[in-house]
Protein backbone atom coordinates (compact mmCIF):
# COMPACT_ATOMS: atom_id res chain seq x y z
CA UNK A 1 0.00 0.00 0.00
CA UNK A 2 1.22 3.28 -0.95
CA UNK A 3 2.01 6.25 1.33
CA UNK A 4 0.97 9.90 1.32
CA UNK A 5 3.68 11.77 1.86
CA UNK A 6 3.45 15.49 3.21
CA UNK A 7 5.56 18.30 4.44
CA UNK A 8 3.09 19.42 6.90
CA UNK A 9 1.46 17.56 9.12
CA UNK A 10 -2.38 18.77 8.24
CA UNK A 11 -5.07 18.08 11.37
CA UNK A 12 -1.38 16.59 13.66
CA UNK A 13 -3.19 13.70 15.10
CA UNK A 14 -1.08 10.91 13.80
CA UNK A 15 0.57 10.61 17.39
CA UNK A 16 -2.73 10.11 18.53
CA UNK A 17 -4.03 8.60 21.03
CA UNK A 18 -2.88 9.60 23.83
CA UNK A 19 -4.01 9.66 27.58
CA UNK A 20 -6.20 12.54 27.54
CA UNK A 21 -5.20 14.07 31.10
CA UNK A 22 -6.34 17.10 33.64
CA UNK A 23 -3.47 19.31 34.26
CA UNK A 24 -4.45 21.34 37.77
CA UNK A 25 -2.89 24.30 39.25
CA UNK A 26 -3.45 27.21 41.51
CA UNK A 27 -1.90 30.55 42.58
CA UNK A 28 -3.37 33.64 44.50
CA UNK A 29 -6.11 32.19 46.09
CA UNK A 30 -7.67 31.01 42.37
CA UNK A 31 -7.15 27.53 40.82
CA UNK A 32 -7.98 26.28 37.42
CA UNK A 33 -7.96 22.27 35.64
CA UNK A 34 -7.78 21.98 31.63
CA UNK A 35 -7.29 18.97 29.32
CA UNK A 36 -4.22 18.16 27.93
CA UNK A 37 -3.28 15.11 25.39
CA UNK A 38 0.33 16.66 25.22
CA UNK A 39 2.41 15.11 28.10
CA UNK A 40 5.13 12.42 28.87
CA UNK A 41 7.19 11.22 31.48
CA UNK A 42 10.90 12.62 30.56
CA UNK A 43 13.20 10.94 33.62
CA UNK A 44 12.94 8.05 36.23
CA UNK A 45 15.23 9.63 38.44
CA UNK A 46 14.45 12.03 39.17
CA UNK A 47 11.02 11.47 38.66
CA UNK A 48 9.88 14.68 35.64
CA UNK A 49 7.17 15.27 34.03
CA UNK A 50 6.21 17.24 31.23
CA UNK A 51 2.68 19.30 30.04
CA UNK A 52 3.07 21.26 26.38
CA UNK A 53 0.63 24.09 27.35
CA UNK A 54 -0.03 27.11 25.94
CA UNK A 55 1.07 30.06 27.49
CA UNK A 56 -2.58 31.97 26.74
CA UNK A 57 -4.14 29.80 28.89
CA UNK A 58 -5.20 30.31 32.31
CA UNK A 59 -3.64 27.09 33.83
CA UNK A 60 -0.38 28.39 32.69
CA UNK A 61 0.32 31.48 34.38
CA UNK A 62 -1.14 29.55 37.68
CA UNK A 63 1.97 27.30 37.26
CA UNK A 64 3.73 30.81 36.50
CA UNK A 65 3.00 32.53 39.45
CA UNK A 66 3.30 29.10 41.84
CA UNK A 67 6.00 26.99 40.26
CA UNK A 68 3.63 23.65 40.59
CA UNK A 69 1.18 21.79 38.92
CA UNK A 70 -0.79 18.32 39.10
CA UNK A 71 -1.34 16.17 36.59
CA UNK A 72 -4.69 13.85 37.00
CA UNK A 73 -4.82 10.15 35.29
CA UNK A 74 -9.39 9.98 35.14
CA UNK A 75 -11.16 6.58 34.31
CA UNK A 76 -12.85 6.86 30.94
CA UNK A 77 -16.17 7.11 32.85
CA UNK A 78 -14.75 10.52 33.51
CA UNK A 79 -14.57 11.64 30.24
CA UNK A 80 -16.93 14.06 29.99
CA UNK A 81 -15.45 16.22 32.51
CA UNK A 82 -11.97 16.23 30.27
CA UNK A 83 -14.65 17.55 27.34
CA UNK A 84 -15.95 20.00 30.13
CA UNK A 85 -13.12 21.71 31.57
CA UNK A 86 -11.34 21.45 27.79
CA UNK A 87 -14.50 23.02 26.78
CA UNK A 88 -14.34 26.18 28.57
CA UNK A 89 -11.50 28.79 29.68
CA UNK A 90 -10.16 29.40 33.07
CA UNK A 91 -10.40 33.20 32.48
CA UNK A 92 -13.41 33.85 32.41
CA UNK A 93 -15.47 30.84 34.78
CA UNK A 94 -14.57 29.05 37.72
CA UNK A 95 -14.18 25.30 36.74
CA UNK A 96 -14.11 23.99 40.15
CA UNK A 97 -17.49 25.40 40.97
CA UNK A 98 -19.48 25.03 37.82
CA UNK A 99 -18.68 21.64 37.03
CA UNK A 100 -18.65 20.87 40.50
CA UNK A 101 -15.42 19.05 40.58
CA UNK A 102 -14.29 17.20 43.82
CA UNK A 103 -11.41 17.45 45.39
CA UNK A 104 -8.40 15.82 47.40
CA UNK A 105 -6.21 17.01 49.66
CA UNK A 106 -2.59 17.80 48.35
CA UNK A 107 0.76 16.76 50.43
CA UNK A 108 3.66 18.41 49.42
CA UNK A 109 1.98 21.26 46.92
CA UNK A 110 -1.45 23.47 46.63
CA UNK A 111 -2.41 22.13 43.71
CA UNK A 112 -5.98 20.76 43.73
CA UNK A 113 -6.03 16.96 43.20
CA UNK A 114 -9.07 15.60 41.67
CA UNK A 115 -10.88 12.80 43.80
CA UNK A 116 -11.90 11.17 40.60
CA UNK A 117 -8.36 10.39 39.46
CA UNK A 118 -7.20 6.89 39.78
CA UNK A 119 -4.09 8.12 39.81
CA UNK A 120 -2.39 11.76 40.34
CA UNK A 121 1.17 13.59 40.43
CA UNK A 122 2.13 16.55 42.44
CA UNK A 123 4.91 18.12 40.67
CA UNK A 124 7.26 21.08 41.13
CA UNK A 125 8.19 23.02 38.36
CA UNK A 126 11.70 22.94 37.31
CA UNK A 127 11.64 24.14 33.80
CA UNK A 128 9.94 26.11 31.53
CA UNK A 129 10.75 26.84 28.16
CA UNK A 130 8.86 28.13 24.95
CA UNK A 131 8.32 25.73 22.10
CA UNK A 132 6.90 27.27 19.05
CA UNK A 133 3.44 27.92 20.28
CA UNK A 134 3.58 25.88 23.29
CA UNK A 135 5.66 26.06 26.34
CA UNK A 136 6.95 22.63 28.12
CA UNK A 137 6.47 22.68 31.97
CA UNK A 138 8.78 19.98 33.44
CA UNK A 139 8.11 19.46 37.10
CA UNK A 140 9.36 17.14 39.48
CA UNK A 141 6.37 14.63 41.00
CA UNK A 142 7.35 15.31 45.11
CA UNK A 143 3.98 13.08 45.53
CA UNK A 144 1.94 10.10 43.83
CA UNK A 145 -1.31 10.01 44.74
CA UNK A 146 -2.98 6.58 43.67
CA UNK A 147 -6.21 4.22 44.17
CA UNK A 148 -4.24 0.97 44.64
CA UNK A 149 -6.74 -1.28 43.44
CA UNK A 150 -6.57 0.29 39.79
CA UNK A 151 -2.91 -1.70 39.77
CA UNK A 152 -1.92 -4.58 39.71
CA UNK A 153 0.78 -5.74 41.84
CA UNK A 154 3.40 -4.97 39.24
CA UNK A 155 1.84 -1.86 39.50
CA UNK A 156 0.70 -1.53 35.77
CA UNK A 157 -3.09 -0.14 35.56
CA UNK A 158 -5.65 -3.25 36.29
CA UNK A 159 -7.93 -2.95 33.08
CA UNK A 160 -10.48 -5.30 34.60
CA UNK A 161 -10.32 -2.41 37.49
CA UNK A 162 -9.86 0.71 35.34
CA UNK A 163 -10.18 1.98 32.17
CA UNK A 164 -8.24 4.73 31.16
CA UNK A 165 -9.29 7.68 28.93
CA UNK A 166 -7.83 8.18 25.42
CA UNK A 167 -7.84 10.96 23.13
CA UNK A 168 -7.70 10.64 19.70
CA UNK A 169 -8.26 14.06 18.28
CA UNK A 170 -11.57 16.22 17.39
CA UNK A 171 -13.48 15.37 20.23
CA UNK A 172 -13.16 11.12 19.79
CA UNK A 173 -12.50 9.49 22.98
CA UNK A 174 -11.73 5.65 23.15
CA UNK A 175 -10.37 3.72 26.19
CA UNK A 176 -8.30 0.11 25.79
CA UNK A 177 -8.89 -3.56 25.17
CA UNK A 178 -9.08 -5.91 27.29
CA UNK A 179 -6.78 -8.56 25.34
CA UNK A 180 -3.27 -7.82 26.71
CA UNK A 181 -0.22 -9.34 24.96
CA UNK A 182 2.85 -10.23 27.25
CA UNK A 183 6.18 -9.67 24.64
CA UNK A 184 9.00 -9.87 26.91
CA UNK A 185 11.51 -7.90 25.35
CA UNK A 186 14.30 -9.91 26.64
CA UNK A 187 12.37 -13.10 24.48
CA UNK A 188 12.06 -11.32 21.47
CA UNK A 189 15.19 -9.24 21.22
CA UNK A 190 17.47 -12.26 20.88
CA UNK A 191 14.95 -13.77 17.74
CA UNK B 1 -12.02 4.48 48.15
CA UNK B 2 -8.95 5.92 49.97
CA UNK B 3 -5.56 6.20 48.19
CA UNK B 4 -2.06 5.65 48.35
CA UNK B 5 0.19 8.63 49.08
CA UNK B 6 3.54 8.14 48.13
CA UNK B 7 6.66 10.34 47.84
CA UNK B 8 8.00 7.72 45.53
CA UNK B 9 6.86 6.86 41.95
CA UNK B 10 7.60 3.00 42.00
CA UNK B 11 7.17 1.34 39.20
CA UNK B 12 6.27 4.73 37.93
CA UNK B 13 3.43 3.41 35.57
CA UNK B 14 0.71 5.49 36.71
CA UNK B 15 1.12 7.31 33.36
CA UNK B 16 0.77 4.69 31.38
CA UNK B 17 -0.49 3.27 28.57
CA UNK B 18 1.51 5.26 25.80
CA UNK B 19 1.78 4.67 22.70
CA UNK B 20 4.70 2.40 21.79
CA UNK B 21 6.74 4.13 19.12
CA UNK B 22 9.98 3.04 17.04
CA UNK B 23 12.41 5.84 16.95
CA UNK B 24 14.68 5.27 14.18
CA UNK B 25 18.36 7.17 13.14
CA UNK B 26 21.08 7.00 11.06
CA UNK B 27 25.03 8.16 11.15
CA UNK B 28 28.10 7.54 9.68
CA UNK B 29 26.84 4.63 7.47
CA UNK B 30 25.14 2.83 10.79
CA UNK B 31 21.35 3.05 11.73
CA UNK B 32 19.18 2.05 14.54
CA UNK B 33 15.98 1.61 15.64
CA UNK B 34 14.35 1.76 19.90
CA UNK B 35 10.94 0.93 21.60
CA UNK B 36 10.28 4.66 23.50
CA UNK B 37 7.38 5.32 25.42
CA UNK B 38 8.36 8.76 26.38
CA UNK B 39 7.38 11.31 23.63
CA UNK B 40 4.80 14.17 22.95
CA UNK B 41 3.54 16.54 20.75
CA UNK B 42 5.30 19.79 21.90
CA UNK B 43 3.69 22.77 19.41
CA UNK B 44 1.89 22.84 16.52
CA UNK B 45 3.46 25.90 14.45
CA UNK B 46 6.46 24.70 13.82
CA UNK B 47 5.29 21.45 14.40
CA UNK B 48 7.64 20.00 17.12
CA UNK B 49 7.89 16.80 18.78
CA UNK B 50 9.75 15.10 21.90
CA UNK B 51 10.89 12.38 22.62
CA UNK B 52 12.60 11.08 26.11
CA UNK B 53 15.99 8.89 25.84
CA UNK B 54 18.78 7.73 27.68
CA UNK B 55 22.37 9.36 26.47
CA UNK B 56 23.50 5.80 26.97
CA UNK B 57 21.61 4.34 23.68
CA UNK B 58 23.41 3.73 20.56
CA UNK B 59 20.33 5.55 18.77
CA UNK B 60 21.30 8.63 21.17
CA UNK B 61 24.66 8.96 19.69
CA UNK B 62 23.57 8.31 16.18
CA UNK B 63 20.57 11.92 17.01
CA UNK B 64 23.49 13.39 18.17
CA UNK B 65 25.90 13.32 15.27
CA UNK B 66 23.31 13.59 12.53
CA UNK B 67 20.72 16.15 14.23
CA UNK B 68 17.61 14.21 12.99
CA UNK B 69 15.24 11.17 13.66
CA UNK B 70 12.46 9.30 12.88
CA UNK B 71 9.41 8.29 15.17
CA UNK B 72 7.27 5.50 14.04
CA UNK B 73 3.76 4.36 14.45
CA UNK B 74 3.14 1.06 14.00
CA UNK B 75 0.02 -1.14 14.21
CA UNK B 76 -0.51 -3.67 17.11
CA UNK B 77 0.33 -6.77 14.58
CA UNK B 78 3.45 -5.35 14.63
CA UNK B 79 4.34 -5.08 18.45
CA UNK B 80 6.45 -8.23 18.50
CA UNK B 81 9.05 -5.78 16.19
CA UNK B 82 8.64 -2.91 19.26
CA UNK B 83 9.56 -5.82 22.08
CA UNK B 84 12.37 -6.74 19.53
CA UNK B 85 14.18 -3.34 19.34
CA UNK B 86 13.62 -2.78 22.62
CA UNK B 87 15.24 -5.55 24.06
CA UNK B 88 18.04 -5.77 22.10
CA UNK B 89 21.17 -3.01 21.74
CA UNK B 90 21.97 -0.94 18.63
CA UNK B 91 25.72 -1.02 19.89
CA UNK B 92 25.81 -4.82 19.86
CA UNK B 93 23.52 -5.69 16.87
CA UNK B 94 22.39 -4.44 14.16
CA UNK B 95 18.79 -4.48 14.54
CA UNK B 96 17.47 -3.92 10.34
CA UNK B 97 19.00 -7.01 9.65
CA UNK B 98 18.75 -8.93 12.24
CA UNK B 99 14.96 -8.25 12.29
CA UNK B 100 14.65 -7.88 8.74
CA UNK B 101 13.08 -4.48 9.08
CA UNK B 102 11.74 -3.26 5.80
CA UNK B 103 11.95 0.58 4.86
CA UNK B 104 10.95 3.22 2.85
CA UNK B 105 12.95 5.54 1.78
CA UNK B 106 13.30 9.28 3.90
CA UNK B 107 12.37 12.44 1.68
CA UNK B 108 13.84 15.25 3.97
CA UNK B 109 16.49 13.28 5.87
CA UNK B 110 18.71 10.44 5.89
CA UNK B 111 16.67 8.87 8.62
CA UNK B 112 14.99 5.25 8.39
CA UNK B 113 11.36 5.21 8.11
CA UNK B 114 9.53 1.69 8.62
CA UNK B 115 7.56 0.42 6.07
CA UNK B 116 4.86 -1.12 8.46
CA UNK B 117 4.14 2.06 10.12
CA UNK B 118 1.02 3.66 9.34
CA UNK B 119 2.47 7.38 9.94
CA UNK B 120 5.99 8.32 10.71
CA UNK B 121 7.48 11.64 11.24
CA UNK B 122 11.07 12.68 9.90
CA UNK B 123 12.65 15.23 12.92
CA UNK B 124 14.73 17.64 12.51
CA UNK B 125 16.73 18.35 15.52
CA UNK B 126 16.21 21.49 17.39
CA UNK B 127 17.34 21.17 20.64
CA UNK B 128 19.06 18.42 23.12
CA UNK B 129 19.05 18.94 26.49
CA UNK B 130 19.84 16.52 29.87
CA UNK B 131 16.53 16.30 32.17
CA UNK B 132 17.09 13.99 35.05
CA UNK B 133 18.57 10.29 33.91
CA UNK B 134 17.36 11.12 30.45
CA UNK B 135 17.94 13.56 27.55
CA UNK B 136 15.02 14.72 25.99
CA UNK B 137 15.66 15.47 21.73
CA UNK B 138 13.00 18.15 20.44
CA UNK B 139 12.66 17.68 16.63
CA UNK B 140 10.79 19.76 14.06
CA UNK B 141 8.68 17.52 12.16
CA UNK B 142 9.77 18.48 8.40
CA UNK B 143 8.25 15.20 6.75
CA UNK B 144 4.76 12.71 7.14
CA UNK B 145 4.65 9.75 6.00
CA UNK B 146 1.41 8.38 6.39
CA UNK B 147 -1.11 5.36 5.06
CA UNK B 148 -4.22 7.45 3.36
CA UNK B 149 -6.48 4.80 4.42
CA UNK B 150 -5.01 4.22 8.15
CA UNK B 151 -6.95 7.73 9.12
CA UNK B 152 -10.54 9.11 8.41
CA UNK B 153 -11.21 11.84 6.44
CA UNK B 154 -10.79 14.12 9.78
CA UNK B 155 -7.07 12.94 9.98
CA UNK B 156 -8.02 11.15 13.02
CA UNK B 157 -7.17 7.21 12.99
CA UNK B 158 -9.64 4.85 12.02
CA UNK B 159 -10.26 2.15 14.45
CA UNK B 160 -11.84 -0.24 12.19
CA UNK B 161 -8.79 -0.17 9.74
CA UNK B 162 -5.39 0.26 12.18
CA UNK B 163 -5.43 -0.67 15.98
CA UNK B 164 -2.22 0.91 17.42
CA UNK B 165 0.21 -0.07 19.89
CA UNK B 166 0.14 0.62 23.78
CA UNK B 167 2.13 -0.28 26.08
CA UNK B 168 1.39 -0.33 29.41
CA UNK B 169 4.49 -1.50 31.26
CA UNK B 170 6.28 -4.32 32.49
CA UNK B 171 6.46 -5.81 28.50
CA UNK B 172 2.34 -5.34 28.86
CA UNK B 173 0.89 -4.56 25.32
CA UNK B 174 -2.50 -3.43 24.56
CA UNK B 175 -4.24 -1.78 21.73
CA UNK B 176 -7.52 0.65 21.61
CA UNK B 177 -11.18 -0.68 22.15
CA UNK B 178 -13.81 -0.24 19.40
CA UNK B 179 -16.30 2.18 20.95
CA UNK B 180 -15.78 5.66 20.20
CA UNK B 181 -17.37 8.20 22.06
CA UNK B 182 -17.87 12.05 20.59
CA UNK B 183 -17.88 14.13 23.58
CA UNK B 184 -18.10 17.95 21.78
CA UNK B 185 -16.03 20.15 24.28
CA UNK B 186 -18.05 23.37 23.20
CA UNK B 187 -20.87 21.62 24.28
CA UNK B 188 -19.51 20.16 28.19
CA UNK B 189 -17.66 23.15 28.53
CA UNK B 190 -20.85 24.91 28.84
CA UNK B 191 -22.47 22.72 31.14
Amino acid sequence: MDKVIAEDTGAFYQHYPELGVVVTAQAGGKDNAMAVAWHTSISRKPPLYGVSISPKRFTYQLIADSKEFGVNFLPFAEAELVAAVGGSGGYEIDKFHRFNIARDKPVKTAVPILKAAYAAYECKLVDDKLYGDHRLLVGEIVAVHLLREAFTPEETLDLDKVSPILYLGHELYVTTSKDIRYLDREVYGKH
